[in-house]
Order: C-alpha cells, then structure tokens, then sequence
C-alpha cells in the first residue's frame, strides 16, 4: 500500500504558474473532498487540450486546426496585421469589435534580461508573414510595459525597413479615468499628443 | 474544426479554488505555451486522485487504502485521539513529531451560516471512533477560528459526556512573537493561563 496519489496531485498542481505548496494542498484537497467530477473534468480538458492545440501556421495562436478560424475568416480585411504578445491580447483586441484585420500573436515579448532575443520568439515568422505582398500596415498592439515598448520598436524598426506602414496604439489617458489617479507619465504623454476638438 | 479544447480547459481551470477566469487564461497559456508536459502529467495525478483517493475507515483522512498507513501503525498510542479539521491540520500536528496519537479528521468543521451542522461533518463517526473503549483523552485541535471553536465546544460536550478525558490546544502567544504585534485577545487569554515558572 502507498499513498502515493495525493502528494503526487500537490506536485503537479505546482506546475501551474502562480501555485505554491500551500495553494496546491488547498487545491486538491478541495477538489478531493468536493469537486471530484471537476477532478476528472479537468483532467480530461487538460488532456486533450495538451495533446490537440497548436499554433496556427498563419498567426500563430492557439488553434487545433492548421489554420485558425480569424486567418481563415473570408470577411477580415487582409491588409492589415494586428501584432500582440498573446492569446490573452488578442481576445482583448477582438473584445472591442474595432478592428476587422488580422493578428500575429508572437506568444512573449523581447526580454534580454531573461534572455529572450528576436529568435525566441519567433520573429523571423511574423517578417515572413508580414511580408507576403498583401498586408500593408501593421498594428504594433504589445504591451505598454517596458519589454512590450522595446519588442514593439525593434519589430516596428524592421517592418519599416520592408516598406511597411507601421503604427502603434494610441497613448493617453483611459476612459473613465480621473486625472488625479492617472500617472504622470500616462498624462505628459497626452499632453504632448492632444488633439483638437 | 471547432477550437474547443482551450475554451474547455479555461472552464474546467475555474473549478479549482480561489481561480478566476483571468487567473484560468493565464495558466491554460502558460501550461500549452511553456509545460505541456507538465499538463499532461498534472491530468494525470487528478485522474489518479480522483478515482483512488478515498477515506479511512477508521480516522477519516484521505487514503488509498481501506485503513491508513498512521491507523496502522502499531507505534501510535491508541489512548489519544487528536481531532483536526482537515488532513493540512492533520499534518501540521505530525510535523511537530511532538505527538505519537491517533487522529480523527473531521473533513469540515461545524458552520451554521453555511448550514453545515453536525451530520454534514460525521460527527456520528466520531463519536463512535472516540467511544471504542481503547481512547481515553480527545484532544480538540480544530482551528482557534469561530468556527473551529464551535466546533470543539459541540465535540468536546459530547464526548465528555461519554465519559472521555477532553482537552484543547493551549491558546497563547506564538513562539519567536513580539507582544507589540500580538492580537490583544491572545494576550489577555496568556495572561489568565499563565504558568509559575
């Protein structure tokens, strides 16, 4: 006899990002005493999640198809190239109902401080893809954090050079805000590109 | 072609507790984009746990076998039954390696609000447990909680009244504390059970 499988479930359950020991122990102790069909349902889920999904060979999201469902979409306007760090980025973008072109999802960020260069996350891909003699702008919709701005500049510096037009989502203030709990730099920046009325 | 293994594994993420649906994303990406291996074998340990892991028949906590290894172990001192709330409590105790008892694990704890009353935590069990002839003292060490309270007031009327030696963990200051930060109801209960040096 062992009782192998509970210490081997908290183990596991720390693979998850944001999970410690503690968290871990709650978890499956919860899942055990409570939740026993969400036991086997997330198994299942993650299972067949980590053995079908893949990155679409057009913009590289997650999908279970070859191409993805957005790249293969007949109504999408073809000229225009959305570039976001991730799914998560994407499905905010999608949200807004605003835009009606196409994404590459570069699935991370320039990072050289974790030794994340231009390889690791595939930008040689989006170069390709951008390139293809259709798409005429692309949207550089990364993160306004300080790896988001340095990815954005040096895909925009090259997209540039291949005769792109380049732009990148408006700075300012959010909507909804007061300017009283708006940082300092989010209001210089939109002061300096204020607009008239 | 449908894209619904991720969609599903987002959904099934949330039935873990205190996950959101931001929290779901973030580790659904992270697991497919970072440690599909880790996915697979954590879809795993929840199916072995969730189809193996079941209750002792003696003391209540989460085993694989009919009996658990501490129930069995002919070391243990079978006069002492030592009652927590939840196999993490549970292991707190052994940690201490201070007690050579046995326990019984209530798997709750006794909550009105919530409408868990007596029934809900098999206190019937316990009971019968505790009145096998061979324990002589109960030592209540549910949580120092309202709830944990109640709880080993209800348990600790019960059982004395089945003649049992009845104690409870000692309430005090913690070990390496500084008074200065010490809650003022664990200082006026130190206070009244001070002991001569």
């Amino acid at each position: 006899m062992s009782d192998a499988s509970l210490p081997a479930l908290i183990e596991a359950l720390r693979r998850l990002p944001g999970v410690g020991v503690k968290s871990a122990s709650r978890m499956a102790f919860h899942m055990l005493q409570h939740d026993r069909e969400g036991a086997l349902l997330l198994a299942q889920a993650l299972q067949q999640a980590a053995t079908r999904v893949r990155h679409c060979a057009q913009c590289n999201t997650f999908t279970e198809a070859e191409i993805c469902p957005t790249c293969l979409d007949p109504h999408r306007d073809r000229t225009k190239l959305c570039v976001v760090e991730t799914p998560a980025d994407q499905a905010a973008v999608e949200r807004t109902a605003a835009y009606r072109g196409l994404y590459f999802v570069l699935m991370g960020k320039l990072s050289p401080l974790d030794g994340i260069g231009p390889k690791d996350i595939g930008l040689a891909r989006l170069f390709a893809r951008a390139g293809d003699g259709v798409v005429q702008e692309a949207i550089l919709a990364t993160n306004f954090t300080a790896e988001g701005e340095a990815t954005a500049h040096v895909i925009g510096e090259a997209l540039k050079q291949r005769g792109l037009k380049v732009t990148r989502l408006a700075r300012g203030v959010p909507a909804g805000s007061e300017l009283e709990y708006v940082d300092l730099g989010t209001i210089a920046h939109a002061l300096v590109e204020r607009r008239e009325k």
